[in-house]
């Protein structure tokens, strides 16, 4: 049975070019794009249960993710890194602590750490005076350590050790990537973020350049996966937006239909901080850049992940009205995200026949595929009989790219049959072709 | 050139098979031997600067990674979760958050993060008494987060959401990885972690047995990857070590000089946290045992992935005597990690010739390299004059797999040297031929 695909308006293109500008969008549309997104969320195992709150989804902050999230979450932030870390040879990876007991309290320490059992010691000690109190919360307070907001500060400390790396020579980058508390609005408890840095040291008078060649390496980088890449922009931040210190800003922003949402953030950021953490010692930070010896200048460059998570869902999902075999209209959803972010490449179902017998196959093949480095998703766990349409829809929501059937006629002959979430076209193949065929296509989905 | 290699005492193989029991080894040699690591790990990249710390080190705690060290951590990681959520079906990742608001102060609450403002605001606020500063800094403190200290928690809240992937089908698994904080002796800071845990839920009947089933799978996995497998055993955790509730455990152990650290540690826990944890509704934590409705019993594995680096290491440092051409005596250092752990597979490097060109060259196979997921080295950015005596030290002691030099020759024919770490051949081979010679190396290394 063949599906018959109507556009949604000409909102989504069912392919991975743009999909236009969006002109005849209503609000509607869009908050029935969001909620229908967020149950997909929920059902479909991409945000943990209990968690979905639409707030800190809007505000792209990290949330518990279930199998489905913590696989797309895992795939972006490897692309991301392969991205930034591949592409130029002066890039190296660094690993820095979440905390820190250094006094840097102007810049980093707006969260501490503090032991709760030492603390409702001293709380419930009634020798103490209010001075002697506060005295020893103070000396408690200092001694705790301050947990990280931002990467920035573990590059610029690890600045003078990298020196060596790249013989005192001009630019390069440090990159880390990992979690961050960052300050919610109006709450006492901080939000973590998952965020990937890229801080890239570079010659005073070549900053400027270097943030525009960024800026444009990480737009395209965004823009490569997307369904609707049109959606993905880069905009020059103006005005008071400008940070002390920085002389430009450029972020890249994602249109949500609650409006344009940073994803990337670019700074161009003189050497001040740089020069703020080593104290000042020029002689020790300076690098070659051609002939001439120079304190470098930064350039920052830092990925919100969890947005991007959310950035990714968003955009890729399509819905369309389908007509069955008996005519009947359905709205099909399906999320779809690029062959490389898409979390589970290949679901495994059983069809009509034996059981047991079935089940050994889909286990050997699901063994074969998950060494092959390909996820799969065992679904023939599920042994309450299910329409082919309810598995299909099931799938679609999940973004799975194959489906594959394995049945009575797998058993005598081999074959089995693949559906393409894509072009909905099923295929009939040789259960040892599956492997070739879903790697074959994930790699020219790469190369496009 | 070729070396003639002699082993130290029998202490080590040249092979990746067992070194044998250690009954020679006296303590001045491995003090020796640690001193020598922990000076490789800071000269090579391994630990961030400023960060080595032997007590953290041998404790086994988290510290600042330099460019080696953080590769070494991720294929560490990369493999465990490999092993554990490809071994099986039934296994999925899930990813929670690192702080709660929850009040399961007891299990997981001895570190809170507060906000360090509002604190120093409080402090300083003259016109309160001693019990209204207390109670507002109880209150403060009972809507600050905790940290969590271990990835157990994370799995028994999202237990009742995973039935439904499982049908409610036992035995299955959640996975996690990542950061945890931890208490630190005589610190008022938390140490950090990075730790995997596998919770497993099974029927209560077949407990026992899963523990032997992954105590076996573990320390089969921590063997694999070893230089010297002797070194990794598994012990059964007896008398007081015993953890409330617990039934059972198993400790994966490696042989440090200073004694047994756990890389790895098996509970079984009975149902009683995961009770706990849904506040005793028996009926939402029933699963099919077969026939029957049973709530599962649990058994947990948590390996220390930061230890676990240490103890790669340490187990892969080989010290040999050699003698150079001019029958001078050396002590060859070779960090032999495993061919799927090192965290350098190709070193890139010129010979003699013109300068510009062979970077070109260099920069060109770099980016192939990189490009087909095969970690390289920059070494060309080194363009001081260095023999090919001191480069070979410097790649052995970083663990570099395998160093190409390209020379004016290259620049003729497009043949270059490849040396080996463990071998010290140099092997003549065509630039397009590097790729695939050192693919089909590690592949075959991971298939032994």
């Amino acid at each position: 049975i063949r599906c018959y695909t109507k556009n949604h308006g000409s909102h989504y293109r069912n392919d991975y070019r743009d999909r236009g500008i969006k002109t005849s969008i209503s609000d509607a549309e869009d908050s029935d794009h969001t909620k229908t997104l967020m149950q997909i969320c929920a059902d479909r195992y991409y945000i943990a249960s209990g968690q979905l709150n639409i707030d800190s989804f809007q505000r792209g902050t990290s949330c518990g993710y279930g199998p489905m999230g913590l696989e797309l979450r895992k795939n972006i932030l490897e692309q991301w890194w392969k991205s930034v870390i591949g592409s130029r040879a002066e890039v190296f990876g660094i690993s820095t602590l979440h905390t820190s007991k250094g006094s840097n309290t102007n810049i980093d320490g707006h969260w501490r750490v503090v032991d709760a059992g030492n603390m409702s010691q001293l709380l419930t000690q009634k020798d103490l005076s209010k001075d002697q109190l506060i005295q020893k919360l103070q000396t408690l307070f200092e001694k705790g350590s301050s947990v990280r907001t931002s990467l920035l500060q573990g590059a610029l400390e690890q600045y003078v050790p990298s020196l060596e790396l790249v013989n005192r020579k001009l630019p390069f980058g440090l990159a880390e990537k990992g979690l961050c508390f960052q300050p919610s609005n109006g709450s006492d408890c901080p939000e973590e973020v998952t965020l990937a840095s890229l801080v890239w040291f570079c010659s005073p008078r070549t900053s400027s350049q270097w943030l525009d060649y960024w800026a444009r390496h990480r737009l395209l980088w965004w823009k490569k996966f997307a369904l609707g890449p049109s959606d993905f922009s880069c905009i020059d931040v103006v005005g008071e937006e400008l940070r002390e210190g920085a002389t430009r800003g450029v972020k890249i922003v994602y249109s949500f239909p609650w409006g344009q949402e940073p994803l990337e953030t670019l700074w161009s950021r003189g050497n001040a901080d740089l020069l703020q953490t080593h104290k000042g010692s020029r002689s020790k930070l300076q690098c070659r850049d051609g002939r001439k010896s120079v304190v470098p200048h930064i350039v920052s460059v830092t990925g919100n992940v969890d947005r991007g998570v959310l950035a990714y869902l968003h955009n890729s999902l399509q819905q369309m009205k389908n007509a069955d075999s008996k005519q009947r209209l359905h709205q099909r959803k399906v999320l779809k995200l690029h062959p490389i972010l898409a979390p589970v490449k290949v679901a495994l179902d059983m069809g009509r026949g034996p059981t047991q017998e079935l089940r050994q196959v889909c286990e050997g093949l699901l063994k074969e595929l998950l060494e092959g480095g390909i996820s799969a998703w065992p679904g023939y766990f599920e042994t309450m009989p299910t329409s082919m349409e309810q598995l299909n829809r099931k799938y679609d929501e999940m973004g799975v790219m194959f489906t594959v059937v394995i049945s009575d006629s797998t058993l005598e002959s081999g074959l089995l049959q693949v559906r393409s979430r894509d072009t909905t076209i099923k295929e009939t193949m040789h259960i040892s072709e599956v492997q070739n065929f879903v790697s074959r296509y994930i790699t020219a989905a790469e190369n496009i």
